[in-house]
């Protein structure tokens, strides 16, 4: 493909991409594709000899389209938003064309220090604590890593072997130290709440340390919310069996129900054991941080360690653009350097230069941080601001239209921020649970908008989130009108049997396992017309 | 920005690109800016309101591209190449409109299955044995990942979780195999040899278990390969002292002198050491097996475990993409799914659809093998294999000229790929040192080209990589021109006593450090015309 080629193919590519986003709406929220549709509609291999673009663009139509779950599309509420912006594209198509591997600061200096200059431009637009920027006189500052979860690995063997220096540092040669470590590796223990995102304990099975979850509780007027007791209760059990408490998560806006931890209590426990890593994982709600009203929140961070952000979810920057802040970056520097001390140079001691590739697990890095530039210039303040005030208001309206209907629908969890989580009405659990099941199935099998479920507490409850650039209030009113029609038409089959048959009790998680699976077959049924 | 801006704004950067593209060898390869050149040209924060694209993309030209290092320059003979290409720009294009998490099949059905074909496709093309494709009776398959640092530490923590568990099978209750673990976990030691690049190492300090480093040895004529007898040696070393040996990094082209490793006396000597999991790093050379010539290198890698290499490299994909590809992707599942075996699916049990998010260490995921796709549909085979032949022609070329100047240059490594190791002739190695690092900084200096130095036991050595799409024969010439002018520069003031101020003598790293620092201050002091 030459520059002219390519000229017209982009250009047709271009057109192609505003047709899909002018339009998305008329398309089905969620792929129908049967497992294992796309091979038998591609060759069993490449060609020998080059193809024109009009064949390959043609296929994204007729073969990739068809694959695609549309999570620009305003129907799609289910999980977190993964919001997509023309900035961020554009962003995204010179990151591809300069492609510097950027490991290091000479790679491309620009790439280096535009993310330094737009991570302190967010942390001030969140109100972070002063000691999370870049110029903090503790030496801290942001990096931009690929997911939540990405970061939250990281920062675990940052704080693993912080943990382990410690203790190391008693040894009186080199083999006794290592000695110490070794016999200490295997009783670090991480702690996190039964809310948090599974992130956490995937960081902790790829570090090799164990892990603790601690139960929290709550209802339609207080949130799954952990708090100081709870976590000084945890504390001290796991000191007592010998284990070394090392780390936590806490959470703003944990996944089920957007629940925002109990900072300032945490906080004050924590001073009792200051050797544990803090690491606030804030990936979606954290977006809400640059409205003034949550701007006090942030001010307990001061007594943690880092804090992660996704633009990639909520503020209005592609994939990936995972936004990771830690208040010493020398402890991610001990821990990923491979960089012998000899070969460190004055530069980068004395925080001339950064090299990101000792912030983060992998070696080289694309550009990200012009898509942030871009999507901040674009929209300004003012509409950042503007898209998650827009998110936060249809976010309240649901919740009051399913308060509404409080004879078919029940509150599980506060609405926080733009997500509210709910089931269907009964006098028991085990029937609201089944009902709940059946009407999420039948809803998503629809396919007229697309909703995530959670169990929670042994409640089975279905989640709407928006957060997406297009969603309207008439978007988010229509699909509450799917819902209850749906859940309408499911109570009066169950007042006829279909959703009473197969009996099954929730005995713990078991319980919830087969109920999801009867209730899919009860599902199909009811759209069968069974 | 509304879809007609857009419009505007992405014909107008597809312009911007082209013309970059197009006119590349009239900028500075490397970027000379001064650290902190950026933080005062922009602005203390993001503007309040919007701002057009005429302004942002303005600020790219005037702003960012003083910033870049220009890795699509074919003067870019530095580190290994990371292509660029415009199918792979178009690739970027949809997958950043599309914009869909992929963490699980349903996320975007395409972008899973597409993935799994594309990556078959390039097994075949690559010759890899049958047990790596998805299609494999033994459950294999190829995932894409980050960078190849990404890919190492995914397989060493998927290796470390398959050792553990071998030993926990021998506890007789859940408790007496924690402890069994808890007792092992600090013995597991990983291998590699010195010439392996660091990422092994780090993928080792994030996973937390120790590594033993293999000297390997060469000359002009025999490059620095790990052989089945060095390794047996190793593994009888820390296996007496109650050290566990359970991985081994092996490489296709190493870092410093592209060797390759005697992979059929490794395989021989692994017979004895069953479960030691053996990685194949092929990153950068791995894209020379498309060449029917090398075609009969990967065939006693079906003795191994895991094989990778970036397309992102030299395989005209633009960054990221590591094609990692596993001969039993259950391991992979074991260590990093965090689904409790209760949620698993009938679909995904059998094999119908795959979660890649278990295949990796984050969760989410960009869809990368559009780019693939976009790629090998464009040039066919015929065109990616030109492509690669053509740099290899070049390599040896380089590598002829050198040798044809054997009055100034020494061979350090015998040629391979397309990378030449070379150092400036003299009688002493101390002075072959200072002057080949003198040579190396005033040439880097100068800015026509960028090159890398290397040390490769305890000699200083220049090295010369193409690969590069836009890398001509005349190019390479013109490049080879002014290290030849620089060197008989270099030497003519060595003769005057410039070079041979300040004596080091070189003892071990310290001394080539310290050397380092002298030559970049004489360096300096040439290009001043001291």
């Amino acid at each position: 493909m030459n520059s002219e080629q390519f000229r017209a193919a982009a250009h047709s590519a271009i057109d192609q991409i505003i047709d899909y986003h002018d339009n998305i709406e008329s398309r089905r929220v969620v792929s129908n594709v049967s497992p294992g549709y796309l091979k038998p509609l591609l060759p069993p291999g490449p060609p020998a000899n080059p193809e024109p673009w009009a064949d390959i663009q043609a296929d994204i139509e007729s073969k990739i389209l068809p694959g695609i779950t549309h999570w620009q599309n305003p129907n799609f509420l289910a999980f977190f938003p993964a919001n997509s912006s023309y900035p961020g594209i554009l962003g995204e198509l010179y990151s591809a064309t300069f492609n510097s591997a950027n490991f290091n600061w000479l790679c491309s200096p620009a790439a280096t220090e535009l993310e330094t200059i737009v991570l302190d431009w967010l942390a001030r637009l969140l109100n972070l604590p002063e000691c999370f920027l870049s110029t903090s006189k503790n030496g801290g500052g942001g990096v931009i890593q690929g997911s939540a979860s990405e970061a939250v690995c990281t920062v675990i063997v940052a704080a693993r072997e912080r943990y382990l220096r410690a203790l190391a540092a008693a040894g009186k040669s080199p083999e006794e130290s290592e000695e110490i470590v070794d016999n200490n590796r295997s009783k670090l223990v991480a702690l996190f709440s039964d809310q948090t995102h599974s992130s956490t304990q995937k960081g902790c099975q790829i570090a090799g340390v164990k892990h603790h979850s601690i139960k929290v509780t709550g209802s339609a007027t207080e949130n799954y919310v952990l708090t100081g007791p709870l976590l000084r209760k945890s504390l001290e059990e796991l000191t007592a069996k010998g284990l070394h408490p090392f780390f936590l998560t806490v959470t703003l806006g944990t996944t089920a129900t957007c629940a925002t931890d109990d900072f300032a209590s945490i906080a004050s426990v924590l001073k009792d054991y200051p050797n544990v890593w803090v690491h606030v994982d804030a990936a979606f709600a954290g977006a809400a941080l640059i409205l003034p009203q949550y701007q006090h929140i942030p001010a307990p961070f001061e007594n943690f360690d880092s804090f992660d952000m996704n633009m990639h979810k909520w503020l209005l920057t592609n994939f990936d653009c995972s936004c990771l802040y830690v208040k010493t970056r020398k402890y991610l520097h001990d821990a990923l350097s491979i960089t012998p001390s000899y070969l460190r140079n004055p530069f980068s001691e004395q925080g001339m230069v950064t090299d990101y590739r000792d912030w983060q697990i992998p070696l080289g890095r694309r550009f990200r941080a012009l898509k942030v530039w871009f999507v901040m210039r674009s929209y300004g303040v003012s509409g950042l601001q503007g898209h998650i005030w827009n998110s936060l208001r249809h976010g309240a309206s649901f919740a009051q239209w399913v308060r509404d209907r409080s004879d078919i629908f029940v509150i599980v969890a506060p609405p926080s921020f733009a997500l509210t989580v709910f089931a269907v009405k009964s006098e028991s659990r085990e029937e609201s649970n089944r009902l709940t099941g059946i009407v999420y199935e039948a809803v998503n099998a629809d396919g007229q908008i697309f909703i995530t479920s959670t169990v929670i507490d042994g409640i089975y409850a279905i989640r709407v989130v928006g957060g997406g650039p297009k969603i309207r209030e008439e978007v988010l009113k229509r699909a509450f009108d799917i819902l209850v029609r749906k859940t309408e038409e499911v109570l009066k089959a169950g007042v006829n049997g279909v959703a009473k048959t197969n009996g099954v009790k929730l005995n713990g998680t078991n319980g919830i396992a087969a109920l999801k699976q009867e209730v899919k077959e009860v599902a199909q049924a009811c759209i069968r017309g069974v």
